[in-house]
Order: structure tokens, then C-alpha cells, then sequence
């Protein structure tokens, strides 16, 4: 396979840490400016992969930045009381990289815009509305709330801004428009992610400030959700729901030549070759078609709450991870 | 009852064509500043107020500005061949008041920004979301179509902002922040409404180039999605699917008054033991408590498809009202 | 007014608590045959109508049986903790009924059937299907489970069957059907109610072993849910969300007969002209008009939840009142 | 590969069609006891497989019966004018199995029951639920329609069972337990169906006299909508949406080997390697991951329409086939 094929794949992942592990297998070995800290905790493994400059970026084809990585198969579990802790690591990663001071100044504080990415008829693309749905939205009422109880609160805002084929419009003009008449301190945009490797669907909440381009993982290029783009830093919190069905095919090519001595063979599978297996076998979606689990529905909705659970604990000082399932709406 | 019974009564409906019978009620003949004509069709009755000045909309509680009532039990009916001749009449009259040149330049043509106004949660209040979901959204098809097709179709985006307390924002500020962004030459806000009749609800619509305020009929007030506050045209389209509670209270109070010659110990019914009255048979909603048909479900379903139908017809050339079913997404 | 007319309006309620409360005011004493039992929790009041008998029962308009309301203005407050508590005192009521013995034996126990009636399309209707949302169903998991874990959970099945409308079927025929197949040892049967007192709306649980004639309140009469008709005891759980529009009409013409000394008028006030009233104010819907809040989404959303809480916690062993949020769907 | 592998991957697809090529591409030529039939439409091509007998099916994997695919690119265009008559075709062809007599006797005539098998919080396993969503019931307005309207319309029934993890109620118990009830002289049984062939996902409808497995295509076996099973002729009616990933693999393992002359190498590529290979590439979920097209609910949408147009068209001798967008709900 020429290098051409294995940029287009390491495209297929939305996340910095299947990306890097992409390279690394590739290139065998450290890649430079980027700094990968990896943590285990009770319940989760949390992997930080610092992209410092362009031209380490460029490597992975993600943006320079920081990619927080918390992986556990508690999130498929049906357990809830492990899903509350889950919320609780989730914030402990949000409010590490927002570090907003201490709220200890009740009528000068943050306002926080949370959007819901994706498409809501189409369950593998629902976890930013579905997060909407759960999450406490308190600037409406933050105003006219006692001063005593807006230190224990936040004013966050909430927007589920539909895909651009129900709307006619860019989801980045919409957001960019209301950023303008609302002025945020803070956007948070959630999404659902590809991934690369099943292990980490509904697995893995990846954490960035970097921003998030609207469809990015599966091929689209549009305008960002990025602090370039709306003039406030935005964080990006993700969940990959689907495998681009392009991978598995690579997967499975990669396998087979592993496991049956076929690498040297490989060199006669070239990239016009791959091009007719992968339109062979997916005509005539091509890259548009994804690979998802059957229990979609359910595990949507179960992440779903557990980041939303998240976002409230870093938001809110009020709200502690005992209590989070009480504030989920 | 003293005026400010009255006025406050008089505001409890969205329809100007309501507000006006009030006045000419009460003060038993003509309005100076207001222009009526009605029309009778085969399927509907239509209405035209036409408030010429300020201080003729101050009597009736309204802007300046057209307003037209189609009126027809049909709407009511399973009859779908009737509800597309209601689409018809409805695209008839928004055509004659937005009154936009043919289409001969495929290439120079207007934007249209339909907003969907209400809470998608609240049957009597989705009339708005629901439209939208009906509508044909063409906006991102636009420029990529080719250009013999565009004479025939129009750029159209949509949008259900959705409601304060689920996003913590005006909705005013979502559209106006959107309207700055895409530019649109004319926006249509389509909301439920509130009247004072029963025999109006899910049986008229109101089209109106005055803008609309979320929520104004039901005691509201807020930012207006009008031409004043956009920057650009408006037409409201609504549809009264709720009667507020206080005007059955009213209703009944006069009944008896009128039926048992009690109009003259109307006198002793003052202003406080009517406010102790809805008081105590609307507590502790009050005003918050609306009326509304059992059946809201179906009559929202099928009077939703009736104005997206309208809409289309009013704003693709191509699409003929004996088609207006097909298009209906 | 007329006897006739009286009994209809009683027919308008279905909490029997308030028909109870009618017969009282107009009779001016105790009803024989009917015991009231009234106890004050800190955080609601519960009342306990036991009908006696089937003439009790007539003059309520009531079938015999015990109907239990628990009242309490924080079902409308946001308060999520004390909504812990209300589906604590909820499950303690519905315990106190169904008295299962104490699962000692995970082998051989019950099975509950519970069923979501009313209309998820419209709001004010869906308070079963949204109960069914919120639900633990645990009978498809319950054999597989291993048996130290079946000591504190039961096998419970949920069903939301639709309306007549949606099926072209009677709810009543779907339950029967799916009844006579799992063969539960009870059936919950949760739906929305009417009530005569806006004062009650969604502030009002009513836990009745009575069963349930989907949509008796407001007016319809079929096939019940009864333990008669399914052949298994019924155990119903409601909460008003509307308010009959006659009843509101009514309601006015007393408020004016007591407060400006009408009532002897009222002789003339006969049925004949209370129904022009009716039909004046609420043509063409006439009973078919219901009065209810307009935040009905939020206020079905809440109580929804509080009830699916107290059903959970009144079945499972092992779901305490301090937990109940973490285990709603 | 062994033949056991063979046998499990042509159980993948729920489509006879493609479990005869299967067959034919493995034995290289007819098979007995089979016969296929083949017409071209302007707007489809149908394929009828008739599996004469047991030992047949046994090859193929199917029950003995009739299996109708029509099939169309045109199914996944936006062109609702061909859409219309894809629901003409369907209903053609639906009308020649089920081979009801004209409708001279507006008394005494067939009722039919629609189930929409599926999960509706899935989209790609909404089809049934949609499909139900659109169509005409009308069994509860049958015995009160006047006796002329009833020969241009026959009394369906629908219903939505939803799915045992939502239940807790096998979909067949539910089924069976309405069935019983209401005595339907006919089960029309919809349901989205897995594939092999991407170029059949939402471009094909199979229509069959065997009845249907919920969720037998993608590997769970429980009892059947079969007549067998429901005592009443049931016509299943299908759409595929999803690929099993599991198929995926093996393409890709096919093509490799054919293209790279490896298929001599595959003899060592035995099971076990095989099974690794799945187990390494779609590990933790094996055969629960599904392949499906990213804009999967604009087809839902669309296919639903036509079906249930087919549907409609039918079973009600009124509804032609340019009429048919006029009556989908």
C-alpha cells in the first residue's frame, strides 16, 4: 500500500491517540513534538497526547493541541454506579483544561455555550443532541437566581443546531451567529467520533481543545468549530460511535497479510487495486458507509448521561459526583 | 368589567381578526385606522384586516401592518384533497403579500429563512417544529443544482431554534444571530397560536407581515422576530391551536350576563372579585393554563403539512398544488 | 342545575378524592359506605378513599375500592431530591396495596405487567408511555440472572399499546392479548388523569386497586384494565394533567351563583340553558376541550420520572429510595 | 474456508435472492427444488425465488415459500414521482400473494394486521416502526364508516410491538396475544433486513409468504411471525439496511484471494484463523456490529413512505397509485 492510502486511513480515525498508534506502527518508533502521558486509574485508562507544533500535527492529520483520552469498558456496562464515577473522571479532564478560577465572585462569571453536534434521526450520530438533552441549562434563569446559589452554578447555554441537510445551513454559521449575540466564555462541542478499532466504541470519551470540524472523521471538510473560527476557545468532547467501513477492509487486508506470510505479496496490491476492492465492496456508498454496534440505542443513551453527567460536575461546583445522576434532565 | 379587564382580555388573542370583533363589540361600530375586507372561496373564508396607523393598532392591541385570516372547517377534516386546496389558498396569499418577481434569473434569487417557532416537547406548542419537519429545506442543494433546475425552486433554509427554558437563550437571539449569518432576504416565522373562539382553533391561519413575538398571545413578551429587530421582512404564519384559560372564564361570565339580564349587576362584579375569581379556578397556573383540543395530536399533524404545503407551493415555482403531497417531507 | 347535570360533572373527575368531595358539598355530610382516612407526611399529604360498596361507589360515580391520593406541591418544584422522596412515599403506598410477601424465594415470584396507556403524541396524554421510558424492565434479563442476584430485583414486563387512533385497536383487546400470553401476577396500569381542581394538576398521584377505563375521565368508555376483564389484579397509577373545559365553565357559574347572591337565580339557569353555554363556548369540541399547563412538557417529564422511581422501588428489593434516581432509564 | 463457515455467512443475509447466488457461486450451477423467476419493469427489476421444499430451503438457508425482490436504484433518489410508482410495484406484487377477492361485499371482508417489527430508538432498525408510522389504519372506523365507503376500503390494524430489550416481552408473544384478540384474517409483518450486497441497502424490498424471524438475519433465533406460529397467513415485507461486518470481512477475504490468485494460499487459512480474524477485528462485539450507510435516516424516511404507500395501495381498493402520497400519514 502506498503512503497516499495510509494518510487517506489515518483520516479515518477522529481520534489523536488511534492516530499516533497508527504512525508509531508505521514508523516504529517516537514521533517528535508530540508528548504522550498515559494514566490508569479505577476505572478508566486515561491516555494525554500533546501535539506541540504543525509539522507534528501533520503527521497524524490532526491539529496541534491536546487530545485527552479516557478509555473503559465500564462505559458499555450497564452499572450506573460506575457510570457516575465515569462523569466524575470526565470532569476532572474538562476542568484541567478550561482551569476556570474558583466562582468565588458570583456576578462576574463564565457563560459556557454546550453544542449538540450530529443528526438526531440518525442514532449513531445523536450523542451531541442526546448530551443536549440531558444536560442542566441554567443562563435563562441564571439572572434572576439568589447571588447565594450562582456560586454554586454556572450560566450555561445549550444549542442542538441540526446537520446541514435538515437546515439548509452550516452548522458553524449557526453556532458562529449565536456565539456573536450570546458571547460565550467558553463553547464545549460535543459530537459522536469515528474510531479504528472497535475496541473503543462507546469505550472512550476523547477531550480536546483543539476544536472539532462538524463530520471531519467521516470525510467532510467544513468550517470549524474551532476558537480560530468563533473567537472563543472551544472544547471538543467526543464519543466514537462508528468505524468507517473502509477501515475494516483495510483491517482485514492487514491481517491476512500478517497472519499468512502475504507481506511481500503486498507489493502487487497496489493502490488501484485497493481502490477496486474498497468500490467493489461498498458500491456505491463508499466511504459512506460506517460500521456501528446493534445496541446503538442503548449506548448512546447510557454515554450520553455519563458526559453530560461530566460536563455538569466541571461546570457547576455545586454538583458533586454523588449526586450527578439527580441533575441529569 | 373596567377597560383594563377588557384590554388585558383583548390581548389573550393572537388573531387581529378576533381583536378587532372585540373592539367593534364593545364600542359597537366601525374603527377609524382599519381597513377590513373578506372574501369567500370555495374552501375557505379570508379575512383581510388592515391596520393603517399606531393608534389604530393600540385599540386592537396590535402592530400596524396586514393581517389575513383563512378560515375553513376543512382544515379539521380528514379530507387530504382539501388540504392540499388549503395549501393553495394559504400560498396564494403569502405570494400576493411577499409579491416576489418571477423567477426568470436562476442565477439572482432570493433566500428564504423559515423559522419553526415553539417547543417541539408540547404537542399544542409544536406546530412551528413540526412545519419545519415537513418542509422542503433547499438552501444547501442550492448552488450545486443545475441551472435549468433552480428556475423552478428556490433557496430555502430552516430552523427550530427551540424554546428558552431548553436552551437557555432568547429565541430571538438564536434567529437574529442566524439572520446575520446567512443574510436571508425574508424570513417566515410559523408559530402556534392563541385565539378566543374554539370554532378558530386548528381551523384558521393567520398570515401577517408583521413579524411575530414568541409567545406574545400567551402572555409574553420578548424580543421580536420582526423586521424591525431582523433587518429584514418577516411573515408570521400561525395557526390558533390554544385558547387561554382566563377567556373561557370570560366567555362564561358574559354568557350568564347576557342570557339572565344580569348585565346590570355586572356592575357590582368588579374588577377584584374577578381577578379572585380566575384566582380561584385557576390556581396556581392562572394565566399559564391553556385550552386545547383532546385530538391536538392529529390537528397539529394535519394542519402542519397543510402550511409547509402552503409554504412550498408559495416560494418553489415548480411545485403545483395538485403536487403539494409529494413534496411534503 | 339539575341532578343530571351534576352527575355528569362528577363523571368529569377521576380522582375519587374529588368526587367524594362533590357529593359532600352538595349533600352537605358523610357518605355511608365510604371511609376517608387522611395522613400528613413532611412532604405530601395522602388521602385514602375505601368504597365500600357499590352504591357508595354510585353516589362517586366510582367503582368500590380503595383509591389512595398523594398530594404534594413539590411534584412541580424543581427540586430533584425531594422528587426522591415523593417515589419513596409513592412505592410505600403501592407496597402497602400489591403486599407481596418478601422475596426470600428467587426462584418462584412474581411477574408485574406494566402498561403505559394514553397517547405519546400528545403531551398532555403522555404520561404512561413516558412512565415506560423511564422504567426498569427486567423480565427478558430475570432467568438468566444469577440467583443471588434475582433476590433483589422481580421480573417486571412494560408495554406502552398505543391509542385507538394510532392502532385500530382497543387498548384494552392489546393488553388482554399480551396478558393471557406472559400470564403476569399483576398489572400497573399508568395513565394520565383528569382532574376538577387545577390546584391538583400534576401535584396529584392517585394509586387505585380498582383498575382503569383508558380515558374514562374525559368521557370515552370501553374495555377496562381490570382485574374483571384481565383475570389478574390491576393496580392503576395516574396523575391528573388536564382539566375538562366544562368543568372550568362550571366551576365560573358557581364561583358567581355564591359570590353575587345568584343562587336563587339559578333556578332559571336551567339545563337547557346550561347547555347553550356549553356549546356557545366550547363548539365544535364541546367535551373534547381540555384546560392544561402550558409548561405540560416539563411537568409530565418530572412526574414521569417520579413515578417510574416509585414503581421501581415498590418492585426491586433492592432499589432504595436514596438510589432510585440512578436506576431510571 | 470450511464449509461451516460457508453455512454461517449465508445466514447473514435475510434476502433468498442472495442466499441463492450464494449457493449457485459455491456449487457453480441450478439448484433443485428452485426456481427463479426474473421480470424487468421500467422502474425495477423483480426476482421471484420460489423454494419448492424443505431440502431446498436447507441449501439456501430459507424456509420454503415465495420470495419477491424488487429492486431499484431508484428507491435511494429523491425523485417522489418514481417514488409513488415503487409503491405501485410493491403493491402489485403484494396483491398477486395475498390474492384477496374484489371487494363486492362491503360486509364481510378481511381484516388485516400491519406489525412494524424493529427497534424505533435504532434508526437503522426503525423501518417496521416507520413504516406503521405512515400507514392508513382504519379498523377502528370501519363498523362505523357508511356501507358505500367500505368497499373502497378494507380494516387494517397496526402495531409497533417494539423489541425485547424494551419490553421485556418476546415481539412473537406480543404479537400473538393481538392476533388472538382480534382475529386478523392476514399478518403483514414489516421489517428492516441485513444484507450482503451493499448495492442492495435501501435499493431492494423483499416480500415473502414465509413469515419472518424477528432479528433473524443478524444472528438472534426466536419464535416466528409464520403462520405456523400465528395460526393467520402472514406476508413478511422487508428492506435491507445493514450489512453484517462479519460479511464485510469475508469480502474482502474473497477478493483478495481471487484477485491475487491466493486462493490456492486459502486452504490454510482455516477456520480457526478465520475466526481469529473476526474476533480481532470486531472484538468485543463479533457479529453485533452492522454496516450501514451514514445517511441512513433520509432512507429510512424515504423507504418507509413507499412501503407503506405499497401497502395502502394494496389493501384499500380506493387508493391509486398517483394518489398514493395523498394518504401516507
Amino acid at each position: 500500500m502506498g503512503e497516499d492510502i495510509e494518510t487517506q486511513l489515518s483520516s479515518l480515525t477522529d481520534l489523536a491517540m488511534e492516530a499516533k498508534d497508527l504512525v508509531i506502527e508505521r514508523t516504529g518508533g517516537e514521533i517528535s513534538g508530540i508528548i504522550v502521558d498515559e494514566e490508569k486509574k479505577a476505572e478508566a485508562e486515561i491516555t494525554r497526547v500533546d501535539i506541540k507544533n504543525e509539522a507534528a500535527g501533520a503527521k497524524l492529520g490532526k491539529k496541534p493541541g491536546n487530545y485527552i483520552t479516557i478509555q473503559s469498558d465500564f462505559f458499555r456496562q450497564s452499572d450506573k454506579q460506575i457510570h457516575e464515577k465515569l462523569s466524575g473522571v470526565i470532569a476532572e479532564e474538562i476542568k484541567a483544561i478550561i482551569n476556570f478560577e474558583p466562582k468565588n465572585n458570583p456576578d462576574n462569571d463564565k457563560t459556557i455555550l454546550v453544542i449538540g453536534l450530529g443528526n438526531w434521526n440518525a442514532t449513531p450520530d445523536a450523542l451531541g443532541p442526546e448530551v443536549i438533552h440531558h444536560l442542566l441549562v441554567t443562563r435563562h434563569l441564571y439572572d434572576s437566581a439568589p447571588i447565594e446559589n450562582r456560586a454554586g452554578m454556572r450560566s450555561v447555554a445549550a444549542l442542538s443546531p441540526g446537520v446541514l441537510g435538515l437546515t439548509g445551513i452550516e452548522t458553524a454559521e449557526i453556532i458562529k451567529g449565536v456565539v456573536e449575540k450570546i458571547s460565550p466564555d467558553l463553547i464545549i462541542a460535543v459530537d459522536a467520533l469515528a474510531a479504528n478499532d472497535s475496541k473503543k466504541l462507546a469505550a472512550t470519551v476523547q477531550i480536546s481543545d483543539t476544536g472539532i470540524y462538524p463530520g471531519s472523521g467521516v470525510g467532510k471538510q467544513r468550517t470549524g468549530i474551532t476558537e480560530e473560527d468563533m473567537g472563543v476557545p472551544v472544547l471538543a468532547v467526543g464519543i466514537p460511535t462508528v468505524i468507517n467501513s473502509v477501515h475494516l477492509i483495510d483491517e482485514t487486508v492487514k491481517h491476512l497479510a500478517q497472519e499468512n506470510n502475504l507481506l511481500q505479496k503486498s507489493e502487487r496490491f497496489n493502490e488501484i487495486e485497493y481502490q477496486k476492492l474498497i468500490n467493489d465492496t461498498l458500491a456505491p456508498f463508499s466511504g459512506d458507509l460506517v460500521v456501528t454496534p446493534k445496541g446503538i440505542d442503548k449506548l448512546i443513551k447510557d454515554t450520553s448521561k455519563i458526559v453530560a453527567g461530566g460536563i455538569n460536575i466541571a461546570l457547576h461546583p455545586d454538583i458533586k459526583v454523588e449526586d450527578v445522576s439527580l441533575y441529569l434532565q
